[in-house]
């Protein structure tokens, strides 16, 4: 029989994956603002980035209040404090989605300097990242962890493949420099948003292996586009 | 008489300002590493971004074992939790400074853009803030959080004057592209490095006053109700 603590933990963890939704949902309306050059799109993002914030502080209560009233060994400790650290990560998420909105509403105002393949296709590998990893936590599923932490280096290559496109852009033309700078940033805030997903996989492998994987793998991965 | 429980505290706020230093010299060798154009430097910071890392789980592997071992209430337990989380900004501080010594290796092999005069400057700000957040985090300050968290806007501020003057260079002389590019991407590292400081800030702000002004600050850009 399921206790009343279990419910609770049980709730905490429908919370931390409506979060999820929600920030996954903040990717993709900020990035069809700019891919349809819809600005109400931009303006969603800002609501949306509300209900983020809103949740952040709910789930943190929850947990603080947990940690308070259940006084939760091993396994149930480490989840719990593994969900505050969690929902920080989705918080400054849903702030980078924010800044790509920032930057589509001024790049809306402009002729667009190239057409927009390899963006979306970024967003749309983050947005993977983001339920993923959130699934992972949840179900404490390794395998799936180590499959959102593959994806990084896809979102990496990605992003190093449109910031040389762009720098060529730039030097060709130097009237794009603006908004060529203005994508390049775009495209940092959805990587660091695989970052943020990446962070995530790698505790949820601590927590379900107890392997130290985290410091091993920044080495390899930090690497910057040229 | 001091409890073996206040010692660990103790303890645990002795290593969070160990970490926060780290953090700091982090940012200057990786700045000097720019500014002095002394790869060495760079490395230094490669280097010290390991003991951040390890300090980290250090720190963390403590939180759980006091949370498990002490199930601390209230005001305790709010200091103990925020520890956690403060250990991944400081840790997500360490990986900015390494971004910049990156950038840093990569420039000083070509000749110098222009002058760096408000990098250092950024620098310098970012770096006071990273250790009186500290400062204020262990000592319940909710003062000093107030006056880190209004610094923010000094290094936004540098970090538009620098881009723009940056944007200028790359127009008038397209050879300077790329390298324009890898200081501004140093200026939003360090710009993220002061972010964290202030999310920090937000939190002391809330512990000591129990006012939540985080998400009310962000919409208006990190300015803060004094």
């Amino acid at each position: 029989m399921e206790t009343h603590f279990q419910r609770e933990l049980q709730d905490l963890k429908e919370d931390l994956l409506k979060m999820a939704a929600l920030v996954e949902e903040a990717i993709s309306t900020a990035v069809q603002s700019l891919v349809k050059r819809d600005s109400d799109r931009a303006r969603k993002t800002f609501e949306g980035e509300d209900r983020i914030n809103k949740m952040e502080i709910e789930i943190e209560d929850k947990c603080l209040k947990l940690l308070a009233l259940r006084q939760p060994m091993a396994a149930d400790l480490r989840f719990i404090a593994s969900t505050m650290k969690i929902t920080t990560d989705l918080e400054r998420m849903g702030d980078q989605a924010v800044n790509v909105a920032e930057r589509a509403l001024s790049l809306n105002q402009e002729p667009q300097v190239k057409p927009y393949i390899d963006i979306p296709r970024m967003a749309e590998v983050t947005q993977s990242m983001v339920r993923d990893v959130l699934r992972a936590f949840v179900n404490g599923d390794s395998a799936l962890a180590r499959s959102v932490c593959a994806r990084d280096d896809v979102v990496d290559g990605l992003n190093d493949q449109v910031f040389r496109e762009l720098l060529t852009y730039m030097m060709s033309d130097p009237k794009t420099i603006t908004r060529a700078v203005h994508l390049m940033i775009i495209c940092r805030c959805l990587e660091r948003i695989a970052d943020h997903a990446t962070n995530i996989g790698e505790d949820v492998i601590f927590m379900v292996d107890g392997r130290v994987i985290k410091h091993h793998a920044e080495d390899k991965d930090g690497n910057l586009p040229a």
